[in-house]
C-alpha cells in the first residue's frame, strides 16, 4: 500500500484526554479516532488489525467445530421477557422503539437469539452438539465510557454459543474453548490468565475470566503460583486440575475464604479479554428449546457461551508491545510485515528503486510504502510510531552505496543489506 | 466442510410468507432464518456468500485506492443537526436515547460521520483525492419489511464516500466509482443497467442507480435500446456518452419529457443493488470541512457517496440463478466449490472412500461433504436446492465399478468418472 492513497493520520503530541499507553498510541498512530463518547472510528489501520485478530479467531473456532453466523444487532424485546432479562439487564442496554412503538433493543449479547434460532430448527438429540459463534459490533452503555476501546460503549466481540445433551459432553466443549482460548492468546502475542469468574448478568455456575496482565489493566487477579508453569501444557488429564487451581478475579477474591496460603497467591494489575461460561438450562428451559434424546423423551440442552473482545485486544496487545517510541507489533497482528519508507521521493533514482522494490517485494509480503515527501525525521519517527515490524529505509545516501537500511522495531537492530539481495 | 458438524436446516415446503423465489429458496436452503419482522439471521451459508460478495467488493475497491474504514453505527445526533438532515430523514431512521439521555441514531447513512473525520484530519489540498469505504450494518426502519433481505430493516450495504478538490476530480472518480461497478456486478455473474436517479435524502445533481434484471424486481427501470452493447466497452472517452444516454429509474421516467421516441425505450422489472451520488459541497460546506488549496485559500471538497446493497445481492444473485429445484449458484459466490455426498455413511467402504476423496480435495477446494445418514432422495433434493456447482455423488452402486458420479447443477449433466482420476 502506497502511503500517498492511505490514510494514517499520524499525530506528534498525546492527546490530553487519553489516559493510557494503547489510548494515546491508537490515536497518534492514526488506528482509531473517536466519534462520540465511547465510540470509535476503526480508520484503514486499526481495520487491518480488526481483520487480523478476527481471521485468528476464525481458524480456532473453525478447529473447533464451530460454525459463523450473523445474528441481528437490533433485537426484540419479547425474547427477553422470556428470558427474564428485560429489567434485570439494566442501563447498559441501550434500548429504542421502532417507527411502529414496539419496543426493541441494540444487543449487548445474544443468548435469546441463538436459543430462538435452535429451537426452531434443531429437534432431535442427532444434530447436537452444536456449537455456532458470530464476530459482530456490540453496544453496552457504559456510564463512564474511557480509555478509548478498553471500555468502550460500541465494540466488536466474538461471541459463541454451544448447545449439549448432558453435562459430560457440555464440559467438554466448554474445556475444548477454555483450551482454545490459550492458543488464541498466544497466537495473538498474549500471555493469558484464566481465573474463576462470576457469571453475573449471564448467569451460571462456571465461569472462567481471560486477563492478559497488564500494568494498565483495570482489573486485579489472583492466582496461585502454579498456573503459570501448568497453563502451557494443558492436557486432557490435567486441565481439571488447572481449572480447579485456586484463582479469583477481583470481585471473586477474598483472602480469608481462599483456599491456599496467601504466599501462593499471585496478583497482578490486568485485562480482561475473554471471558467464557457454562450456565446449564437457563435459556433453554425460559425459551422452551428442547430435543427429543434417544429414548423419545423431550430434554432442554444444555449451553455456555464464550466471549471475546475483539477491538479491546488491539489495546491489550499495544499494552503488551510498546516502548517510548511507539507501538512494536507482534509478527502475527501487524497491519504489514514492512515498512518501506523512502527518504527522499522528490530524488528520482530514490523514487525508482524504491518503485521497484515496491512491486516485487509487495507480490510476497504485505508491504507498507512511504513514497510521501516530508522531513526524514517525522517519517523515521512516524514509522516507529506505527510500529510495524521491519523497516527498509532507503535514500541517497544509502543508495550510493547500492543499500538499504533494514531496521528491526523491536530490537532497534540495524543493517545495511544490498539493494539486490532485497530484490 | 463436514455437514454433520455444520449447520444447513433445509425446509421441504415453502414458507407461506414468503412471496418471491428468492425469499423462499434462501429459508428452504437454510440461508437465513428471520429473527423479527425485516431481520434476519445468516446462518452459515448466508454468512460465507456475504463474505464472498464482501471479498469480491474489497478488492475492486482496493483497485480504486478507496480506503477501508469502519464507521461507528451508533451516530450523535449534533451532526445530523449540522447536516440539517435529523428532522428531514423522517420515520425510516431508528433513534434512541443514551442513559444520560442525549440523542443518538442507528445510522442508516454515513456522510456526517465521514465529513467529521475529514474535517477532523484533512487539511491540505495535498491530501486530496481521498475515499473511503466500509461494509457494515445499516438499519432503516421499512414501513412494510418484505421479501427477505429484499427489504430488510437491518441490512449489510458496502458505502463508500469519496473527497475531490474540483469538479473535474471528482467527475474522475465518480467515473471510476460508476466504472468498477459494472466491473463488480459482472464478477458476481449479474447482470447491471446503470440508470438515471433522483438523489432523494442524500442530496445532489449527478446520480444512478445500479439496477439487476429480474421479472420478480420491485422496481422497472428505462433505458435507451443503445445501453446494452455500450455498457460492456466502457472507456474513458465513451462513458459520457454512456451516462447521457437516455435512462431513468422509476420515479423519474415521464414519456412525454422522455429525449428520444418511445420505441428507443426498453424498460424491465429489476432489483437495486447500487446507488451512487456526486452531491458537491453539500456536506463538506454544512460540516465546514474545508482544507487549504493551492494557493492558500480555504475551499469545500466535492463529495461523492457510492452504495451497494450487500446482503441484498444475495437474494438478487439468487433471482438470476435458480430452476424449479433450487439455487444454481455462480463459481464466483458459491459457498462452496463442491458439494461431495456419500449415499451411504452407514457402508464402511462408501466412507473410506469418502473420507478420502475428502481429506485430498479439501486442500484444494472448498468442500461440504454430506456425511450424513438419510434417504438417498432427500440427500439429492437438498443438494440441488443449496446449488453448490459442482456435486461429486458415491454410493454403493457406483463404488462397485471404482467410480463416482459428477453432477453439473447448471447444466444437470452427469457423469461416470474412475475415483482415481478424481484423486
Amino acid at each position: 500500500m502506497r502511503l500517498s492513497k492511505y490514510f494514517i493520520p499520524t499525530l506528534k503530541e498525546n492527546p490530553i484526554d487519553a489516559k493510557i499507553t494503547s489510548h494515546r498510541l491508537m490515536i497518534r498512530a492514526g488506528i482509531i479516532r473517536q466519534t462520540n463518547s465511547g465510540i470509535y472510528t476503526f480508520l484503514p489501520l486499526g481495520l487491518k488489525i480488526l481483520q487480523k485478530i478476527s481471521d485468528i479467531i476464525r481458524k480456532n473456532m473453525e478447529e473447533i467445530s464451530c460454525n459463523e453466523i450473523l445474528m441481528p444487532i437490533i433485537q426484540p424485546k419479547e425474547l427477553w421477557l422470556e428470558s427474564q432479562r428485560y429489567d434485570s439487564y439494566g442501563q447498559e442496554m441501550l434500548r429504542m422503539n421502532d417507527r411502529h412503538n414496539r419496543d426493541m433493543l441494540f444487543g449487548p449479547t445474544h443468548e435469546e437469539v441463538v436459543t430462538d434460532i435452535f429451537r426452531k430448527n434443531i429437534k432431535s438429540y442427532k444434530d447436537l452438539p452444536k456449537s455456532f459463534y458470530q464476530i459482530q459490533t456490540k453496544f453496552r452503555d457504559e456510564i463512564r465510557p474511557r480509555f478509548g476501546v478498553m471500555r468502550a460503549r460500541e465494540f466488536m466481540m466474538k461471541d459463541a454459543y454451544s448447545f449439549d445433551l448432558n453435562f459430560e459432553d457440555a464440559k467438554k466443549t466448554y474445556d475444548d474453548f477454555y483450551k482454545i482460548y490459550f492458543k488464541i492468546f498466544k497466537q495473538l502475542g498474549l500471555n493469558a490468565i484464566a481465573v474463576r469468574a462470576d457469571a453475573g448478568a449471564i448467569g451460571g455456575d462456571l465461569s472462567h475470566e481471560f486477563h492478559i496482565l497488564a500494568e494498565t489493566g483495570e482489573s486485579i487477579i489472583y492466582y496461585d503460583r502454579k498456573f503459570e508453569q501448568l497453563k502451557d501444557k494443558i492436557t486432557e488429564d490435567n486441565i481439571n486440575e488447572l481449572q480447579n487451581l485456586y484463582s479469583a478475579a477481583d470481585d471473586m477474591y477474598d483472602q480469608s475464604n481462599c483456599s491456599i496460603a496467601k504466599e501462593e497467591v499471585k496478583s497482578h494489575r490486568s485485562i480482561e479479554v475473554g471471558h467464557i461460561f457454562h450456565f446449564g438450562d437457563k435459556y433453554s428451559k425460559a425459551l422452551n428449546a428442547s430435543v427429543t434424546n434417544k429414548d423419545g423423551k423431550e430434554i432442554y440442552p444444555l449451553m455456555g457461551s464464550y466471549g471475546i473482545g475483539v477491538s479491546r485486544l488491539i489495546a491489550a496487545i499495544i499494552e503488551a508491545n510498546n516502548d517510548e517510541n511507539g507501538i512494536i507489533w507482534p509478527e502475527e497482528v501487524t497491519p504489514f510485515a514492512v515498512h518501506l519508507i523512502n527518504l527522499k521521493p522528490e530524488n528520482e533514482e530514490c523514487a525508482k528503486i524504491c518503485n521497484e522494490l515496491y512491486s516485487k517485494l509487495k507480490a510476497k509480503k504485505e508491504i507498507l510504502y512511504d513514497d510521501v515527501s516530508g522531513s526524514i525525521g517525522a517519517k523515521l519517527s512516524n514509522a516507529d510510531l506505527i510500529g510495524i515490524p521491519e523497516q527498509i529505509i532507503l535514500g541517497p545516501k544509502s543508495l550510493k552505496e547500492g543499500c538499504a537500511e533494514i531496521k528491526n522495531r523491536r530490537s532497534g537492530q540495524k543493517k545495511m543489506v544490498k539493494i539486490e539481495e532485497l530484490i
